[in-house]
C-alpha cells in the first residue's frame, strides 16, 4: 500500500481515538482551559508520534487497541510541549502550523494552563489503562514510566532548557547533539519502544527498534533545520531562515548544508538498516525516507 | 505527644525522602532547571500535603514506606502549581514563603520549565513505585490516579483556569466555593484518600476520610482569606490585603469577617466530628484546629 495512504489510516485512528475519548465538558466554569487545550490538539499536526506508535504495533503484530491510549498520550504530551515552548518567554512564536499560536488566542496563563491541563491529561490516560487492564498493570505502568522519562527532565524539558540556554552562544557539536537526543529525539524513541514495552516484546527487537528511533530521530532534527534554510515558509507553516537570523547554533550552521545533507542520508540509512531483520517493517523504513524528504 | 512536634516529626520524614530520592545532577547542561527545581522545593512550605498523607497512613497502621513517595510526588505537583501560580501572566507575584519568587531568580522561562519539571517527576515517582510494586501495580496506579485527577483541568488546575477568569469580575458564592473545591480542596482531599487507596481501606472509613478532607480543604481556604486581611505580611510571608487592593472575590468579601469566621469554625468541627469512630484520630483532629488558628 502507498506510504501516504497507510500513514493517513494511522493518524485517522489517531484522530478518532482522541475524538471518541476526550470529549471536554464545555459547560464547567473552566471551559475556556478545554478550549484551549483542544484549540493546540486540532492544530493540524502530523501525529508523527502516535503514528509511529500505531507502525510498530503492525510490525510486531501487537493489540492496536492497548497501544492506541498510549500513542496518544504522547501527542497530548507532545502537543503541551509546543504550547510552552511557542510562549513570550520562551521561542516567542505568534504562528505554529500556519495558526496563531495557543497564547496569541488564549492569553499567556492560558496557555501556560492547558500545556500544564495536557501534560497531566496524558497521564490520567495512562494511569486509567493501567486500572482498566488489572493483568496487564505492570506492563502499563513500564510503559508509562517510558514516556514519563522521556518527557521530564532528563529528556524533553531537559532538551528545551539547553536548548533555551544556548540562545546567542555558540554551542558545540556534541552539545547539539545532546540537545536534540533530549528536546526531540526523546519523545520519538518513547513512541517507537512503547508498543514493545508495553507488550514485553523480546530485547533483540526492542534493541533494533532503539537504533532505528535514535537514527529517525536524528534525520528528523537535521531536515527540521535544513527546511530552516531551504523550505517554504507557505508549505512549512511558520516562518523560515529564523536560525540564522537568532544566531541559533544548528546542523546547518555547525557543518554546512552539504555535510548536514550527507549526516540526513547516513542517518536515513542507517534507520532503515536497522530495521532489515524484522517481518513487515516496510512503512516504517519509508518512514524514514519520508522524513528526510518532506517539505514541511 | 504534642501535636507541633508530631508535625515536625512528619515534616523531617518527608525531607528526608526528597533529600535521599532526588538528587538531581548538577553536572549536566541542564542544571539549571534542576537548580530551578530544588530552589522552590526546599523554599520552606509546610509540607501540609504530606505531612496529612502520613498522618493517615499511621491512624490506620498502614505501610509508611509505600506512602512516602506518593506523598512527596504530590508535594512536587504543589510546588510546581505554585511556580507557575506565581507567573507574571498568572498572579504575578515577586515573593513567596518570604523569598523571591522562582521567575523572579531563573527567569520566566525556566520557571515555565521547572514547573512541567516537577509535575513530569512527580508521575516518574509514582509509577516507579507501580514498577517495583509489582504485585501491587494495580494499587500504586489507583493511587496515582486519584492524586492525577486532582492536579488535572477537573481538580487543581480546573480550580486556577476559574480563578485567574474571575479576576476583576464579582463571581457568586457557589462560584466561589468550586473554585476552592477545586484549585486548593482536590489536591488537600487527594493527600488524605490516597493513603486508603493504595492500601484499599474499607469504604466506610475512606467515606469519613471524605468528609474530614472537604472539611478541612474549605477551613483551610477560608483561613487563608481571613489571614489576608488579618494577617502580618512578615508572619505570613507574602504581602497582605491583596484580595481587597485586587478587587478579588474571597469568603471574606463575600461574607463579610464574622460570617467567614462562622463558617471557618463550623468546617473546623465538621472535620473533627468526622474522624469521632476512628482510632487514633487525636492528630488529624488536632490538624483541623491547627489549620483554623494558624497565623501564617
Amino acid at each position: 500500500m502507498d506510504f501516504l495512504v497507510k500513514f493517513q489510516q494511522y493518524s485517522d485512528k489517531v484522530e478518532k481515538w482522541l475524538q471518541d475519548n476526550l470529549q471536554f465538558d464545555l459547560n464547567c466554569l473552566e471551559r475556556t482551559v478545554y478550549e484551549s487545550m483542544k484549540y493546540s490538539l486540532t492544530a493540524g499536526g502530523k501525529r508523527l508520534r502516535p503514528v509511529l506508535s500505531l507502525a510498530v504495533c503492525d510490525m510486531l503484530n501487537l493489540d492496536e487497541e492497548k497501544v492506541l491510549p498510549f500513542a496518544c498520550a504522547i501527542e497530548l504530551i507532545h502537543t503541551y510541549s509546543l504550547i510552552h515552548d511557542d510562549l513570550p518567554c520562551m521561542d516567542n512564536s505568534d504562528f505554529r502550523r500556519g495558526k496563531p499560536t495557543n497564547h496569541k488566542v488564549f492569553g499567556e496563563a492560558m496557555a501556560v494552563l492547558a500545556g500544564d491541563g495536557l501534560l497531566n491529561l496524558a497521564f490520567e490516560i495512562m494511569l486509567n489503562e493501567s486500572i482498566k487492564e488489572e493483568n496487564n498493570s505492570l506492563y502499563c505502568a513500564r510503559a508509562a514510566k517510558l514516556i514519563a522519562d522521556a518527557s521530564g527532565t532528563k529528556g524533553m524539558i531537559g532538551g528545551q532548557v539547553i536548548d533555551i540556554e544556548a540562545v546567542g552562544k555558540k554551542i558545540t557539536y556534541d552539545e547539539l547533539c545532546q540537545m536534540h537526543k533530549k528536546k526531540t529525539g526523546a519523545l520519538i524513541k518513547a513512541s517507537i519502544l512503547m508498543p514493545a514495552r508495553l507488550f514485553n516484546v523480546p530485547d533483540e527487537i526492542t534493541e533494533s527498534l532503539e537504533i532505528y528511533a535514535e537514527s529517525l530521530g536524528l534525520a528528523f532534527q537535521i531536515k527540521d533545520d535544513i527546511l530552516d534554510v531551504e523550505g517554504n515558509s507557505q508549505i512549512v507553516g511558520k516562518p523560515v531562515g529564523t536560525d540564522e537570523k537568532n544566531d541559533k547554533s544548528t546542523f546547518v550552521t555547525l557543518l554546512g548544508l552539504n555535510k548536514a545533507k550527507a549526516l540526513l542520508k547516513e542517518s536515513t540509512q542507517r534507520a532503515a538498516d536497522s530495521l532489515k531483520n524484522i517481518d513487515n517493517s516496510g512503512f516504517l523504513t519509508e518512514m524514514a525516507c519520508w522524513i528526510a524528504e518532506r517539505n514541511k
